[in-house]
């Protein structure tokens, strides 16, 4: 089966340029078919009180009100997938920005507001993302670079989790090739102690993963990386790593392993 | 040769949600292959203003500075192009949205500074069209939606006017294409009377283009659409019109002859 990459970008790697620039060298060199997902909550933020209004969360989620819907769409959509975009075709690969709206890439429902109403936001589920299109896109040597903003299919936009989409892509093309799902943030890894970075797990599996939570020794953030993160893996996806941005072409941080 | 439709729709248009609505259905029943570009000056200005940055226009052309460039990006290539994406999409049209770096589609020349520094301004050529990815594009039933900002190949955004954009695209699919390049914007066409809205002048030849311009009839802002038209001819495209964007399925406005 052909190998395909998909690398997911956190918000804070993307806020820094010169680690951004180094991740993009190592992204374009990377080898065969790939595609890239990005975030980019903290520039969002920014932009939002600059036009005064102040970002509102619930469990690390975003409410997503119909101005901040389209501040979101600006900064993910335009302004960072563009930039990246932009720096990819200038180390030679052949990037494509991509929305859920854009070719219908990927649908999405929006969330239903009991118990919490986080407004404009989508849920994404493998059968939502048109692998024919991406597979067409692959096949041809483009590299599809998405934001975190989708749409339902009747005009409106979403805004949807970036590890969501990254986990939901990847196990969408698991029926066409062998997916590596690599989640870069500003963390190493997985850590035993989140005030060690040097604690970072090797490997991490189900009742590993389970033991952690219980004990506490993983926050809300991470809890939900690594939800998306097993799910990739139920979804068909071949392996899943969380490791530092800046060590993305080593064998570095953490293997999220199935226990079957 | 097989038919493509190149559509050009304006600011003022896509400011008026209830025209833009009226607009997308128009254009989603297009036969054939088709492409649009937008602009969205006036919502950039707006956003501009609301961050605290006062818009600089000189000949209706505005001064790119790196905080303009941000937001004109994060303007056209997010907010616009995605709400344009997503409302083709839920009309049954598979439109995906093209900045000039998605996959290298426009690439551009910074303006010189000399007269005047533009700042983050790009000029672009039939040349600087990817007509291969284009054409594949189109072939396989997509719709190409651009906003009007390109790249430099070196990892640059560039700010680049939309009606040159839609002129350029459309000359450089002529080689593949019998084009018809349509200008819809908030006027009903080229007006003898610029007060009187009824007196559009049904055709216009480049030389009875020069009379207006000798006369003052025309003003700055129609000058550089008109100049973008004749240029679309003079680079082989087979038909440019000028018209109101409520009138796209119609027969109206201004047709543009070469006088060949």
């Amino acid at each position: 089966m052909r190998k395909l990459t998909v690398v997911k970008i956190g918000g804070n790697i993307i806020d820094s340029p010169a680690e951004l620039e180094v991740f993009m060298d190592d992204f374009a060199r990377l080898d065969g078919p790939k595609a890239l997902v990005h975030g980019g909550g903290v520039m969002a933020s920014e932009m939002l009180r600059g036009l005064g209004i102040e970002p509102q969360m619930v469990d690390g989620r975003r409410i997503t009100d119909a101005e901040t819907l389209r501040v979101v769409t600006m900064v993910y959509a335009g302004w960072i997938n563009k930039c990246i975009v932009a720096g990819l075709q200038a180390r030679g690969c052949d990037a494509v920005g991509f929305s859920g709206a854009d070719g219908n890439a990927i649908l999405a429902t929006r969330r239903p507001p009991v118990p919490i109403d986080f407004g404009h936001v989508g849920d994404v589920s493998t059968g939502s993302v048109n692998v024919t299109l991406l597979e067409k896109m692959l096949s041809g040597g483009l590299v599809p670079v998405f934001c975190a903003v989708t749409h339902d299919g009747h005009g409106r936009l979403l805004n949807t989790n970036a590890d969501t989409v990254a986990a939901t892509v990847a196990a969408a093309l698991s029926a066409h090739y062998a997916v590596r799902l690599v989640y870069c943030f500003e963390k190493r890894g997985v850590l035993a102690d989140p005030a060690d970075d040097t604690s970072v797990i090797t490997t991490l599996d189900a009742a590993g993963y389970q033991a952690m939570k219980t004990s506490g020794a993983v926050n809300a953030g991470m809890i939900a990386k690594l939800d998306n993160a097993f799910a990739a893996l139920g979804g068909g996806v071949a392996e899943v790593v969380v490791k530092h941005a800046s060590e993305l072409p080593e064998e570095a941080g953490t293997v999220i392993q199935s226990n079957s």
